[in-house]
C-alpha cells in the first residue's frame, strides 16, 4: 500500500486533522535523514583521534540507526511504503552530505550537534501535528538527543583550549546551515503540503500552501535555533 | 586498571581456573573485531542494490555495534582497560579487511556470513571459557546471530537464479578464510596463551602454550566449520 505520490499532492488537500500526506512526508524525510545521518557519522568515526573517541561516536551512528528503524517501522504502520516515502528527500540530503563533507573530527562533531539539532527541529513538529502513535514515536527520539550535550561539551572544551578554532568553527557552523537552507528551499518547492505544515504558526494547523513569506519566517526560526545551538558550543553564528 | 601486557603473557601464567589473561584477551580480540566489522559492514551497505537493503546492512552494522558495547562493558567490569585490550588487535583485523575488500553486493553479505561465523566461533570458546556473567553474554550475543540465516538466504537465491556465480562467490569466500588464517597466525605467535586458550580440545583447560600442532588442529576446525557455513550459502569450500 503506498500514499499519493508527490505529483498529486497539491490537487489532493489532505483532511484539517492529521494532514496524512504532509505527515508521511515528513516521516519519509526524517527516515531518510537518519539513515543517511548514520552512513555519514559512521565515516566521519573514523577522524576520531582515539579508539574511545571512535567508538563513541560509533555508538551515534548507531542511535540514529535505531531512529531511522523507528520512524521506517511507523510509516510502514500507516499503510505508507517507507523506501517510497523516502525517495524524494534521497537527493537534497545526499546534496547536503556531499556539500559538507567534514575534514576534521571537529568539524564533525559540530556537524553532528548541527543536523542533529535540526532533526529534533522537524521531530518536535511531527510531535505537533502527528497521530498519539507517532507523537510519542517523536517524544522518544527527542529524549534520546541528551547526547548532543556531550558533543557540545567537547567543541566547547577545544575551543577553550585553543581559542583560533571558534572562528574557523563558527564558519563551519554557518555553511552547514546555510547549505541546509539551499536544500530545503528545494525541498519546500518541490513538497507544497510538506511545506505547508513546516510553516504553520504556532496554534493555526498549516499556513497558505505556497506562502513563501511564511517559509522565510520558518527559515528565519531555524536560523534562531541553529543558533542557540552555536552557542552550545561555544561558537557565534 | 588493566591486565598484563602482550611482552609479559608468556611468563605470567594465568590462573589455572579462568584465564583472566587469556580470556581479556579473547575478550578484547571480539570487541575490536565486532567494531570494526560495525565500521566496514557500514561501509559495504553503501553497495546495497535499493534503499530497503542498504537499511537492512546497516541494521546488521549496528547490531555488530551493540555487540562491540556489550563485550567492551564487560571489560571495563572485569577491570580491564577496553581500548588497551582490544590494542594488540587492531593491526592484524585491520590488515584482514584491507586484504577482503568486496567488489559487490554478493561479496559484501558472503564477508559479512563468514566473519559472522568466525566470530560465532570465538564466542563459543568465551561461553565454554569464562565466567559466569561473561558466558551469559556471549551466549546472548550468539542467540541474536540468527540473522546470519537472512544473509545465508539472500545468496542461496542469488546462486540458484545465477548458477555462475557459485565458482566465483566460492573463490571469495576461500580468500576471506585464507586470509583469516594467515592473520590468525600472526596473533597466535604473539599471543600465546591466546593461542593455548583458543586450540584446547574439549574438555582440557588450555592445551601447551606454543603447541603449533594444537594451532593446526584449531585451524583444521575452524576451516571445517567454515565449510559448514559455505553450504549454508549453497556455495562449496
Amino acid at each position: 500500500m503506498t500514499y499519493g505520490s508527490a505529483d498529486s499532492a497539491p490537487d489532493s488537500p489532505a483532511p484539517a486533522a492529521g494532514h496524512p500526506s504532509a505527515v508521511l512526508d515528513l516521516l519519509g524525510l526524517l527516515a531518510y535523514a537518519e539513515l543517511v545521518a548514520f552512513f555519514r557519522l559512521t565515516d566521519n568515526a573514523e577522524l576520531a583521534p582515539t579508539l574511545a573517541a571512535k567508538g563513541e561516536l560509533a555508538g551515534l551512528a548507531a542511535t540514529e540507526y535505531a531512529h531511522y528503524k523507528r520512524v521506517h517501522g511507523r510509516l510502514a504502520e500507516l499503510g505508507a511504503d517507507p523506501e517510497e516515502a523516502m525517495g524524494p528527500f534521497v537527493e537534497p540530503l545526499d546534496a547536503w552530505h556531499a556539500r559538507t563533507r567534514p575534514q576534521s573530527w571537529l568539524e564533525s562533531l559540530v556537524k553532528a550537534y548541527v543536523g542533529d539539532g535540526i532533526a529534533g527541529d522537524f521531530y518536535r513538529k511531527v510531535a505537533e501535528r502527528a497521530d498519539d502513535d507517532t507523537r510519542a514515536l517523536a517524544q522518544t527520539v527527542l529524549s534520546e538527543s541528551d547526547r548532543g550535550e556531550f558533543i557540545a561539551a567537547h567543541v566547547r572544551a577545544a575551543v577553550a583550549e585553543d581559542p583560533a578554532l571558534a572562528g574557523r568553527l563558527s564558519l563551519w557552523a554557518r555553511r552547514l546551515v546555510g547549505e541546509a537552507l539551499s536544500q530545503a528551499q528545494v525541498v519546500a518547492t518541490a513538497r507544497v503540503e510538506l511545506a505547508s505544515l513546516l510553516t504553520a504558526e504556532e496554534g493555526e494547523t498549516e499556513s497558505e500552501p505556497g506562502d513563501l513569506a511564511a517559509v522565510s519566517r520558518m527559515f528565519a526560526k531555524l536560523t534562531d535555533t541553529h543558533n542557540a545551538r552555536l552557542e552550545a558550543m561555544g561558537l557565534s553564528g
